[in-house]
């Protein structure tokens, strides 16, 4: 059971749909409270639901991306790669979608063709289709273009067992690859800042990659999560804070590509804060971590993947970095929106 | 298979989501040539999918009314008992749902909270928890208020076997109850036009009556649907000419309140084109007809439930209404948009 935050804002700001503390505030404080329910306190990527003895799981996710085409993907890429790893870090294999679109009149036909093209091929990638839907239409103004909202099932793999409650100090910290490539390119595609880089959007289907991680080292499996907005650091201070352990990163263990760390230095952001799209950390036991490693990074898209540090006894409730001179410095979760509408 | 049509409209209007006949242009001339694979092919209200043995209804809606509140309701309870209805519309009693949020920053959180608590209440009174979901926020002016969106999972009860296929002439048309209360309760509400009436919206969960309409007549139910946007006619049109074959409706027997009536005469509508967002119209085969209505008027909400029309041979396609003076005129589907952003 959650404890209650108490909600004082009086209004809505951009930094409540940042993913960060905001965020979490306005779920914990003035979500939850009324729609209280067991699945819905654990609060993870899906939820978890029996039907008939069958495991599934259950995701929903709204995308306001702007712009709506970016290097390296699109709105629609992202509808349905982002809903399709919400089930993949549950640890289950994806089985349909749901579209609604929201449109803005006067968008363009040809628009919202590339976007409906850019689910349908997204959708073939991860081998999932999308089986119905709703469409609506507001005046202009009244949205950019088109939001897309997705809804996933997938049938959960029964050899994993994944929360918060399983992790233990000295598990791994495995990431799936370069942290930050989506948060920065969507940034720089916006063209407010004057800055270049040669750089594309992560956005992928992970299911391969999970899927090849659960065979390998199910046994040793014990959370998961896809890094989205936030960023890993507020992925990780949350299982800190759930799991009531520790965690220490070694920052130079940490892919990051040099694009995203030039930005990053640029504009006083750090790389564990920026969304990504296509990547997952997953804690593995120690027992596991090195061959779950070997395993994805044979995989194509697994070979930048890297064990960033591990989860500890000490520090409990928090993520310290361990720099290469020796220092260690603590990473919070995510505060305010520096990046609006990134996914 | 339905045939692929063209379509040409350079850009979104309005009355693409009106749910008439440019929406269904919209979606069969854009969105399933891309998308196609047999579930999405039916345009059911919910999709139907078998997982390890057990037959799932699983389905979507977005909800951009406005106002935000209205008499008898608010975007809230249209969230949830959209989804609800379109699962009990399949035959299929609510698991549970998922809900996303887009927000407009700005929005109070005054108001936020009403509508999280509307949506929790409307839960609890169609038995069904919220177990999940997500919230984005977009600047202010980019959205009014909120925009909801909620994905439903449904198990499908395995007495019956709904599609236009089933249905035969002689079939008999049965609706739950008065049609036109929500669209032109919202309409009123906007507080544009010169006219009061002494109406609510009929936004409600209509699974307690599908449920003992299943109990009752399950071996003669052959198709139900909500009639929402586009309403009765746009709804039965699409029936008629899915399933190849005529309907006539008894002009007298359509039950509409006096207030509805009245608005739709000064504003030149037909109130079989107007949305309902309580309501369900069950096309049930001549034997279960009388019993399955008398159980439905037997149910609290259910009394001013009316065989209102028939299935029959002629006029295939189309839907005609016989007047109490002999007449009979035929009933095209929803064309253009007279009430947008009704749901």
């Amino acid at each position: 059971m959650i404890k209650t935050v108490r909600f004082t804002d009086v209004q809505i700001e951009l930094a409540h749909g940042a993913g960060g503390k905001a965020s979490r505030r306005l779920i914990e404080g003035l979500l939850l409270p009324y729609l209280t329910n067991p699945v819905l306190e654990a609060l993870s990527d899906a939820a978890s639901l029996e039907v008939n003895g069958t495991r599934l799981a259950f995701t929903a996710d709204s995308f306001v991306v702007k712009p709506l085409k970016f290097p390296g993907g699109s709105i629609g890429e992202l509808a349905v790669n982002g809903t399709v790893n919400d089930l993949a870090v549950s640890g289950a294999k994806p089985l349909a979608l749901l579209s609604t679109l929201i449109l803005e009149a006067g968008l363009s036909a040809e628009t919202l063709e590339l976007q409906i093209r850019a689910m349908a091929e997204a959708g073939e990638r991860a081998g999932v289709n999308i089986v119905g839907g709703d469409t609506k239409v507001v005046e202009h103004g009244k949205a950019d273009g088109l939001y897309i909202t997705t809804a996933g099932i997938g049938l959960v793999d029964t050899r994993v067992k994944l929360s918060p409650g399983q992790v233990r100090p000295g598990d791994q910290i495995l990431i799936s690859g370069p942290i930050g490539d989506h948060g920065i390119t969507v940034l720089l595609a916006r063209g407010e800042l004057d800055l270049e880089a040669n750089l594309s959007s992560d956005t992928r289907a992970i299911w391969p990659l999970v899927e090849l991680l659960i065979d390998k080292a199910a046994p040793g499996l014990r959370w998961m999560r896809d890094p989205t907005r936030g960023g890993v650091a507020t992925a990780l201070n949350e299982l800190a804070r759930d799991a009531k352990v520790g965690i220490a990163l070694c920052e130079e263990k940490i892919p990051v590509r040099e694009p995203v760390r030039g930005a990053c230095e640029v504009l006083g952001l750090d790389p564990l804060h920026i969304a990504n799209e296509g990547q997952f950390i997953a804690v593995v036991s120690k027992e596991y971590a090195e061959q779950g490693l070997e395993s994805l990074r044979a995989l194509p898209g697994g070979s930048l993947s890297a064990i960033i540090g591990e989860v500890c006894e000490e520090h409990r409730g928090s993520v310290v970095v361990r720099t290469s001179y020796g220092a260690t410095r603590v990473v919070d979760m995510l505060v305010g929106d520096p990046l609006p509408r990134i996914c």
